[in-house]
This record gives structure tokens, C-alpha cells and sequence, in this order.
């Protein structure tokens, strides 16, 4: 008897906003795995995000699984060393669950928000789902956890919401920003000018809020217009709210 | 001293899938609002889905304050006797809620899915929390909940998600639907023989599944092409996963 995959969403930080179902799972899981950075921020014990919100509900003694990345900004995403250690790395870490699964072990893999909207775990679970039992269990997007924390009513009736990859060139981010009634922007990161840009040039610079960590004790909310640099961390966002007309 | 204002997201059906924030809100709660149709669905007891989700969570005895819509289906969105209907309701839910806040209690208003992501306590938001103080409690999307539950990886790196409302015109549809990797058509109804059009111009059609009650132990998620009728209750989705190129 093979033992089964869990992509478990475990919010946008808050340890709060894990569903109950994530922490019925976390407590039944033999084995918990989570993606987090190799070097200095695995070792000090800061770890990930996902693991950070997840901590209280593992059980003690549980087996942890630490799936460290061997590359995270040192190398351009489109160069081909980065794809290939990185396509690597999901075999390996896909290989290394297997072993669990065939013991038949129950293995939860910690997905920060959602799984599958933009989730690391999409990776493992594309090589293995045609092998093992799978189940994936929801959680919280970064964007529905920012907009909530925020006090910020998003979207309404016939209203569209296009959510963007601040990775799209310049030119692909201004044209969707102007055409749609709301906006969500992942990946801010590096290319907060290229996004800042696209957002003066559709006019919607003036209504768009910049979250950092948005539901954590240390997170941070402003309008963009106020933000005087353009550090902002991979895992920043941009709010542009839509309903234009509240009633 | 007054009462503070709650949004609660309820999910997308399934109880478990509740945050621990919702559970515990909804125990400290003075007041649990909720809005569902008028007529024999209250009357017979099978209420909001929010409610139904909820039950378990809310303290016996609080006090609960159903918000009963005066109109659903009977007139048409587009008339203004329908827009001055919904507009008296809201302002007289937000009425009801204000008298309980005056007296300081705590107000939790269920909300089905994602408060903020087209969710009807918007409209009291709106109306009260320039005067009371607000809280709002983000809840897993019903589009979440459904790509969960149906296993379906939706999108990843520089994949664009377009959420669509069906209600849009269908060539607006159409265009949309052939600019993006990934979509969500919320809202299908009545719309449906347009959005089976739309699709079908876009080559989207073999790959959109068909979603009802997505996470609820009556619910029902199949191939959109293997449908052979198009009756779709209001609340159901249609999912176009993005990630063509998975690894």
C-alpha cells in the first residue's frame, strides 16, 4: 500500500488563516515537507514562510522533510543553468517523497497560500500525481489575505480581475493594466520600475497599494505613490482595486 | 463605546475548509448576519451556503440576523426596479447592523468564499466602516476551492489569471478568454450557452471543466464538453487551467 501526497495551502502568513482542514492534515502527516532557501536562513532556523505558519501544528517528534532550493536569485531565470538545476532539484525532491510514499507514508507538503496558484508544490505534484494518491487542501492567497488585512473592497459585479506575474514585460503589464477593472501584481520584486511605470502610464498608479507580508505581525501596507524607493522583497504585491462606483 | 464590524469568509462550502480566525471570531460574535433568499429556502431551513458552512462554529443561542434578499431571479439586473431593490435592502441590512453596533456588540457577517472577491458583505462594508470599526476575515475563494478539489494545477510563473464574471457581453468574453493562460468564469447561470460559445471560439472549450457545489458532499466537477445541457445553478464555475508546459 502506497502512502499519500497532501499539497497543504497554509495561508498567506498569519498562522490563523490555516484552514482546519490543514491542521487536521499537519496532524495526521507522518511526514512534512517544506521548500525553503539552502544557506544561512535554513540553518539560523528562520526557515520558510510556509513553515514559520505552519509550526504550531505539527506534531512534536514528526519527520520533516526540508527541500532546499539550490538556486534562488544568483542565477537570470531565462538562463539555461537555472532551468536545468532547478528542473533538477523538483526530480530530486519528487524522488525523495516517492521513497516516503512507497513506505506508505502520508507526506504533507507545506504550500504557502494557495497550492495551485503559483505554488511551488505544483512541481512535485505534476511527478507524482499520475503515481501516488493525491489531495490538495486550499489556503488563503497572498492577495485575498492582503486586500482583507487592508480593509480594501476588490471586486464586484461584472467587475474583471487580472492577476499578473510582475515578471511580464513592460509593455505586456501596461496593456492588461489597461484593460481590466481590478489588478493583483505577484513577483513584484526586481521589477517594481518596470511595474511602477506601467501603472503611471494607465493612471491607476494613484489607487494601487503596496503590501509586504501583508497579514504578518511585521508586514507593511502604503500606497505606492508613497513608497519613496523600489526595494521590494520576491514576495511583495500590488493591489489595484476595482468597483469603482461603491454602493 | 460601539460594536466592531466582522466579515467572515465562509469558504467555498466544505466546514473544514473555515480558517481558525473564522471559528474563532464566529465564537466571540454578539451577532451572526447572513444573507440568503427570501421565501421557503429560509422558511424550510436550508438557508445560505455561508450558514450551512458556519453552523457548527456559532455559539447556541447567539443571536442571528438573516438578511433576506428581496429579489433574486424575478427581475432582470439591468432594470432599475431590480437596482432600487437591492439598493433599499443593502442600506436597510446596514441599518439593522448599525443599531446592533450602536449598542455595542460585536456584528459577524458570514460571507460565502472571499469577503472581498465579489462577496455581498461589500455593500454593508461600504455603507459602515467609515463610522464603526471593521474587521475583515479572508475566506478560501470558491475558485480555490474548486481547483483543490478537482486536482487541477491552475497557474504558474509568468501565466496570466484572468477572473471573468459570465455576465459580461459574450464578444468581451471571447477576447478575454484569448488573451490569457489561465480563467475563471464566476457567475454562469443563465450565461452559459454564451460562455460554451466563447470558449468554443478560443480553442478553450476541451480543457474547461465544469464546476458545481465544488467542495460540498453533493457537488459535482466534470469536462464542460461532456455536458450536454446548459443548466448551471448561479454559483456554478468554469475553470481554464494555465501551466500548458508543466515540469
Amino acid at each position: 500500500m502506497s502512502g499519500k501526497l497532501i499539497g497543504v495551502g497554509t495561508g498567506p502568513g498569519d498562522p490563523e488563516l490555516l484552514t482546519l482542514k490543514a491542521v487536521r492534515v499537519l496532524n495526521e502527516a507522518d511526514v512534512v515537507a517544506h521548500f525553503a532557501k539552502r544557506r544561512e536562513d535554513h540553518l539560523r532556523g528562520s526557515r520558510s514562510n510556509a513553515r514559520r505558519a505552519a509550526a504550531v501544528h505539527l506534531r512534536p517528534g514528526v519527520t520533516e522533510l526540508p527541500l532546499l532550493y539550490p538556486v534562488t536569485t544568483e542565477i537570470d531565470r531565462a538562463h539555461p543553468d537555472y532551468t536545468a538545476a532547478i528542473t533538477g532539484f523538483y526530480d530530486q525532491s519528487a524522488d525523495d517523497i516517492a521513497a516516503h510514499l512507497d513506505e506508505g507514508r502520508t507526506v504533507a507538503v507545506l504550500s504557502e497560500g494557495d497550492p495551485f496558484l503559483y505554488g511551488s508544490y505544483m512541481h512535485l505534484h505534476v511527478r507524482l500525481a499520475h503515481r501516488y494518491s493525491t489531495e490538495v487542501v486550499a489556503g488563503i492567497s497572498a492577495m485575498s489575505g492582503c486586500w482583507s488585512a487592508a480593509g480594501l473592497p476588490f471586486v464586484q459585479g461584472d467587475d474583471v480581475l487580472t492577476v499578473l506575474p510582475g515578471t511580464l514585460p513592460e509593455a505586456e503589464l501596461t496593456r492588461r493594466l489597461a484593460d481590466t477593472q481590478a489588478a493583483v501584481i505577484m513577483k513584484v520584486g526586481r521589477n517594481m520600475p518596470a511595474v511602477r511605470r506601467a501603472l503611471a502610464r494607465t493612471g491607476t498608479l494613484e489607487k494601487a497599494l503596496y503590501v509586504e507580508r501583508g497579514t504578518m505581525s511585521n508586514g507593511m501596507t502604503m500606497p505606492l505613490s508613497e513608497k519613496a524607493d523600489d526595494d521590494a522583497p520576491y514576495f511583495s504585491l500590488i493591489l489595484v482595486p476595482g468597483w469603482e462606483r461603491r454602493r
